[in-house]
């Protein structure tokens, strides 16, 4: 690694890898969800993210590069943390407001890698590529406000007690 | 874990943890970096970390708890993955912008955490974890926007060739 096009595309590497550790994690952290609007919020991300997987294949592709992940230790970190969260959270108070801050730790890992990733792309001149990263970021930015209103409106103060 | 206010606790180890491994891991990091732009941000960064470190010791005493740290699986991989990309970046230009991605990622990593202890704190009326807590989360919200402001105005453009 030593251009920015190698900085970029090992990080595009780290996010494909990330993205789909996420689309295999989803389904278990949705199954032990109760609360309809955080069980929707997250069905809805899950269909999400298998999108964004299709359109990182697409940005491989603009930089003529097959898709390809390559083993994220953050994300593995951060996977590892709600896992563990949702085996010692016993009963639906804390293990709710818990997962919800586990998600957005993982949606703002997201934000970072993205936000880091559509900006190499403007300084690289890989318009396609800038314009598909930054639809994505807006995805995960729009994603992490749904579950800051969930959490302020329903599951924080549902837990209050 | 069962309550918000158990929930609160553990992530609260959980950040003070990861706020003494940072600390721990900043001095490698900024003995890597020659952008002297970037160099003067991180050092910064070094000892603000260190005043939020008393910051907790201080949200600790306001719920009447002893300060302490508990293994957080999510800073340490994302540790792992700053300290892997500066073993495999040769050369400042993918170095420089390597680093400012993940020192990024792990501030994104703070602004989660923190913005979900603060609205905790908010909903359990812990009056003064949440001022303190909201302090701490303005600060890496600030640093995270200087690291995007060196990239985009020096670290990047100087990468591109």
């Amino acid at each position: 690694m030593k251009t920015l096009h190698d900085a970029f595309e090992h990080t595009l590497h780290d996010v494909y890898y990330a993205e789909n550790a996420i689309a295999k994690a989803l389904p278990k952290v949705i199954g032990e969800v109760e609360n309809p609007g955080l069980r929707t919020a997250l069905q809805d991300h899950l269909k999400e993210t298998k999108g964004q997987i299709k359109v990182l294949d697409a940005v491989f592709k603009s930089i003529k590069k097959s898709p390809k992940g390559e083993k994220c230790d953050a994300i593995e970190g951060l996977i590892k943390e709600c896992e563990g969260v949702m085996k010692d959270a016993k009963g639906p108070v804390a293990k709710h407001a818990m997962i919800v801050g586990c998600c957005q730790a993982i949606e703002h890992y997201e934000i970072a890698r993205y936000g880091t990733l559509r900006e190499w792309a403007k300084a690289l001149d890989y318009t396609q590529a800038h314009e598909m990263l930054s639809g994505i970021l807006d995805q995960e930015k729009a994603a992490n406000h749904k579950l800051t209103h969930l959490a302020v409106t329903t599951v924080n103060s549902g837990a209050k007690a």
